[in-house]
């Protein structure tokens, strides 16, 4: 079902055709994309309050700006519905994060409209001024655009952006989209400083009143150019006491204003343009924005609702005729709760996805123990070790893809001083529909080169519970890996008991060939055995369960008995947990036919989980394939 | 040579006995504790002016608080070595940095007083703020104090910490200990407003008083609590629109003090004790104080002058016999200006290492087309990014231990996107006397998990040169990883050609045994080779080149050649080079007796490289005796 978009919506293939229409018809514009964004959403799924907060400010960048000339770089990217829809791919736009068809986040292999790839937060103002100095270098004077939401800046990089360009003398305008929201309520200093100016008016208006006539000013040439420079100068030193956060990071503070004001926008940036060097606009947004139950409603469910019948506003929801198994964020949630229930030194930690990871759950039951520290990874695994050192046990939550954001406090504050930080990564393996920017694909090979840390991935619920159990006993650094989506246990609520560190399990014996898997995607070599089994293959599985240390008992005897042996992994194969097989084996002396199933050395676009997994050859059918083809061979032979 | 303290320091065996003397003494303390330094550091080499900086701080902090059980956090740890004297360990002090002996660091294994183990900057608040967290669950009423510099307060995490502790009610004090300097001299819009700040005595003065004596009254219980509560939320909201930076994120500032009076930062820091909630102390330093030429000489060369005649402030330089081979860095250095030179695509990044990567070099040829973006790692890599997509070709280079920082800005900003930048990665391997935190031991390990990335690394300073020319060409991200130190070529400053991505070479023919080798490492291969052939062993040598892409071509006439292999490197074993060699031969059948040589998993402390290499087993007898042993097996047989 292609949605069909609005009258004048319907004439817009590209932001040329948006920029010949008169000013009068930009309110309706906005009324159709909204429209549009709506009917799509509610059918095809996909995020959606932050596109519908940023329906007025698409529209009048677009409109103000010479795109894709100009750069315009949108920070995280779920709010660039309308900046696709805008920009010539209405037509493909119900093929939105679907396996082939558009990517949910704007990407540079898509359009010459998607500047800068994005899925992670806080990346534009870094971006958009590496674009800006380059054209200042180049002498051309295009316009730099970097959209960051409020969240997004209590990333580290922005700050670090933020400072660099104050004093880069760059045509940068960064566009602060204050809607109060990550995918959760935003948290943190920051956000009630934001607050805070945005009541603040009279202060605000009259500086904005200086600097606009300095900038229509100083399109009169080099003297005037002098003149306004001087009377910045003066200007700076008066309003020194009286500078706020971002003026004393040099950058011009205009605004707040309403960023729902269409024509205002458009006025307000085409009056920017002309305001050299770099400069914030302070523009406050509403999440949803025209969609009554998105807007009013929770705004972390209508982030991403999946589909939904748009008059009522009711979301859709599967009823399953038989228990399910739950998510396995839920597990680690209720867990973690069960935990320090037992434990008073058990601590819980998120960067900004108590939704996402569950920990709300222990947000709700103990407040005191746990914390969302806004989006800001690198602080919440340093903010743990230091809650360590006191004799604390904190579990840190972070997805496999954000882990990377955090590497180095990983490696340096937590395990070089061996603190016993229990990571978990949520989201390993394929994001699915969010793509290669969300991807858990590195954590194994970049988590198992540090020492002393445990690397664990459970195969189902109990595995996880376990491990989370036996984490706190360690003494040291443990990280747990598991993907998005359910288990396979809808009686998940096992009794808790220890797994020795880096003991492995038979799943099955078998001959011939040996599985060795490591967490959820074992239950495909589960399935794969099951059909193999009627084809008269017999092959063994082991759910090797740690990555490292690896069980060397166990592997002594996989390689005792097997000369074939097949490893299967949720992650890349580059220095993945097959590479740790194999480097076992090598180290041992022993030699095998080993084939390692994983993600290859590309990039895997986005999908359904499965659908990725097929093209990788890990599906089911994949590790079948792998097993038939060795035993074809031990036929043969 | 022990260096004798003056006679009030050698009473001094820990905090507890300075805390003994009355106050008139302070200054002779410092005086004294200044003069250690000196005498030690002229000696026997080490940080410098970081420490002589903080003399008065540290004297002040240990004769204020109630270490160790206060905890008190110095944020990078250059600047420790006053507290280490303190600390109980001077009469170790000489065994700084040395193998065997004290860490240049604060290291918790090493001392109660070293609450956090540092060496990466901007850790500090968020390790801190962890600790008064927890004290505050724990009910423990202990101060809790970050030290931290102004330039590693430009790094995000810096930034993300200070968001969070500006919510967080918890005890916290922030000193910031500004002199304007990280290695080299600051940049960027904090330090302009830092200085701005200072300036403005009038406005900070009475806001100090009026803090002061709110914490005065805070001693007066809880109802007093109460009112200090509306009288605190009357004065911010009068001088929202005179709040400076620290206080937009609601951290009440006090200062700026002269960090030299240490009478004064003595009474400070006592009154700070008594005001609750986060904090932040700004201190004016000087680097090098009280050492005249350190203090108004060239702040960067004394930061780690090495050896030096105190008397006159001379640095002990040596002066070889015959020409020697350059630093990897000056190369890199002159190299990337010659590059500059013929393409005007080409720019240089530097997060706040000009000096020790020697793109101070291009700085000053071409200050348009060389950046340094301050301690700032993560916006370092997306602003190349950012530069790349404008069509340019930026070299971005950063020590490897401080690449861990970037890693996510690797992925996601450059890798995925497939863009042209060059990362040089300086220090890869063992960083010697700076210690574990500063060892570039996983980056083999940790990128060549990425896709798209061209993993390199050359054994001389031709080839560094050839993989600079040759990454130029690439169109897509290439890393080149050399050692901290010199190469082995004195007429390095060969003519230029390209090094086809992915091509190995051969050294050294050879029979029986073949040795794979990355980087300049293969230099002892060379070595070991000529000692073997002494005693009539004659292995084969290949310097690979490339860790990704692999030289196939190459591998398979190896492995069609060769039974038994030795891989050497200067990186992790775990997911590293030697790895990568037996993924490829295990994906290619070929089965072959492997032994890998390169960094256990393990922390390994500091010292020499070459008595790391050697700890290790892979300095040039650690390879001879890899060679003899397979040998043996081989003549046993």
């Amino acid at each position: 079902m292609l949605i069909e978009p609005g009258e004048l919506l319907a004439q817009i293939n590209s932001p040329d055709d948006l920029k010949k229409l008169p000013k009068d018809k930009l309110v309706q514009i906005c009324d159709e994309l909204r429209q549009f964004i709506i009917d799509n959403v509610s059918v095809y799924g996909g995020h959606f309050g932050a596109s519908l907060g940023v329906v007025e400010l698409t529209v009048a960048l677009h409109y103000v700006l010479n795109t894709p000339e100009d750069q315009l770089v949108w920070d995280v990217g779920h709010q660039a519905y309308g900046h696709k829809i805008l920009t010539g791919r209405r037509d493909r736009f119900h093929t939105n994060r679907v396996y082939g068809g558009l990517s949910g986040f704007p990407k540079r292999k898509e359009s010459e409209y998607d500047t800068f790839g994005v899925g992670h937060s806080s990346t534009s103002i870094s971006a958009a001024l590496g674009m800006a100095v380059g054209s200042k270098y180049k002498k051309s004077n295009i316009q730099h655009v970097a959209v960051i939401g409020d969240g997004a800046m209590t990333g580290g990089m922005a700050f670090e952006g933020m400072n660099h360009a104050g004093v880069s003398d760059s045509n940068l305008l960064i566009i602060l989209n204050d809607n109060c929201m990550s995918i959760d309520p935003n948290v943190g200093a920051l956000k009630d400083y934001l607050t805070d100016i945005t009541t603040s008016h009279t202060y605000n208006k009259v500086k904005d009143e200086v600097w606009k006539m300095l900038g229509k000013l100083s399109k009169f040439g080099s003297s005037a150019q002098e003149i306004i420079s001087k009377v910045e100068g003066g200007i700076k030193s008066t309003l020194l006491n009286q500078s706020n956060l971002f003026e004393s990071l040099n950058l011009r503070y205009f605004g707040p204003v309403d960023g729902h004001d269409v024509n205002h926008l458009a006025e307000v940036l085409n009056d920017l343009k002309d305001i050299p060097g770099p400069k914030i606009l302070h523009c406050i947004t509403a999440k949803g924005k025209g969609y009554e139950p998105a807007e009013n409603g929770n705004q972390t469910t209508w982030h991403a609702p999946g589909t939904f019948d748009k008059v009522t506003g009711e979301i859709y929801k599967k009823k399953p005729s038989k228990p399910q198994p739950p998510k396995y964020q839920d597990v680690f949630g209720h867990t973690l709760v069960e935990l320090a229930e037992m434990d008073d030194r058990i601590m819980g930690v998120t960067p900004a996805m108590p939704s996402g990871s569950s920990l709300n759950i222990m947000m709700k039951a103990m407040p005191d123990r746990a914390f969302d520290v806004g989006i800001a990874e690198q602080h919440a695994v340093t903010f743990s070790a230091g809650l360590a050192t006191r004799g604390l046990i904190p579990f840190c939550n972070i997805y496999s893809t954000f882990m990377q954001r955090a590497y180095d406090q990983v490696v340096h504050d937590v395990c070089l001083q061996n603190l016993p930080v229990v990571f978990c990564l949520d989201r390993a393996g394929f994001a699915g529909a969010d793509g290669p920017t969300h991807h858990g694909a590195y954590d194994i090979a970049y988590f198992r080169c540090i020492p002393n840390l445990v690397v664990a991935a459970p195969m189902n619920e109990e595995e996880l519970r376990n491990m989370m159990f036996s984490a706190v006993a360690e003494e040291g650094p443990y990280s747990i890996r598991y993907p998005r989506g359910t288990g396979v246990m809808p009686e998940w609520k096992t009794a808790l008991s220890k797994i020795p560190t880096g003991q492995g399990r038979i799943v099955k014996e078998g001959e011939d060939v040996a599985i060795l898997t490591i967490g959820h995607i074992g239950n495909y070599a589960v399935e794969a055995s099951e059909e193999l089994a009627k084809e008269g293959l017999n092959p063994a599985h082991y759910d090797m369960r740690f990555v490292k240390p690896l069980d060397g008992e166990l592997l002594h005897e996989i390689f005792g008995k097997f000369k074939k042996v097949i490893t299967v992994e949720d992650g890349c194969l580059m220095g993945g947990f097959g590479s740790a097989v194999i480097e076992w084996m090598t180290d041992h002396g022993y030699q095998a036919q080993v084939k390692r199933l994983g993600i290859p050395d590309e990039v895997i676009e986005h999908g359904t989980q499965l659908e990725l997994h097929r093209e990788c050859g890990f599906d089911p059918e994949g590790i079948a394939e792998a097993v038939r083809s060795f035993s074809e061979v031990a036929k043969a032979k």
